[in-house]
């Protein structure tokens, strides 16, 4: 039932990757593009552009290959560093996922059982 | 040099248990009161008693106990339920580095180490 959301802060800069960015790689991995997989995720192409210039700078080799224009406009893909990072990132999740399960099932023994209105609530402080 | 960020979801509802709600529920131990607790964080009251409230709504027995007014104003204090959840939360943080190490530093390893200006860098995005 419970579940764990992991944010990774790499190196003194703290350079964020989170579920989020990891989530545009694998789409730009399935759409071929960064335009199509910020559309398909409900991102402004912006954001999704500023995110992979992000990763791009963070690591030692880009994550993204963006191949210019034609008049189908721009490709990308993911380069080997790209599909690593996806890789590892989810390997980190299932790590976590593994050895906090039984704790975070420890915490949800407790729960309220007479709350189940509050089943679609989720608030904003963390 | 890296870190891992946690914020666990609950049950069907998915109540947010994350770094801010456990650091409030310290600070009320330790400073006595809620609002005290607030200002130590830098945090508005209103805010920080609705994540008690939601908090003391989550579990089957409260997490903090407020005792009310008098002359100095109500004074808070953690039950044994949020000390345990306090107690769960930063094993769970434990796990979850102890398990993530080696993995976040292999992603580590592949850094820009030319990007040193990016020290103080912390974007938006996940």
């Amino acid at each position: 039932m419970g579940r764990i959301r992991i944010s990774v802060y790499l190196g003194d800069a703290g350079h964020k990757l989170g579920p989020g960015k990891i989530a545009l790689l694998e789409a730009i991995e399935k759409e071929g593009s960064i335009s199509a997989a910020a559309r398909s995720m409900g991102m402004a192409y912006r954001h999704a552009w500023e995110m992979v210039d992000e990763l791009n700078r963070c690591f030692d080799t880009p994550a993204v290959e963006v191949s210019s224009g034609g008049r189908a406009g721009g490709g990308a893909s993911l380069t080997s560093r790209g599909r690593d990072v996806v890789k590892r990132f989810r390997a980190i999740e299932g790590s976590v996922d593994r050895a906090a399960r039984s704790q975070v099932a420890a915490l949800e023994a407790h729960l309220d059982p007479r709350e189940p209105s509050r089943r679609h609530s989720r608030s904003g402080g963390g």
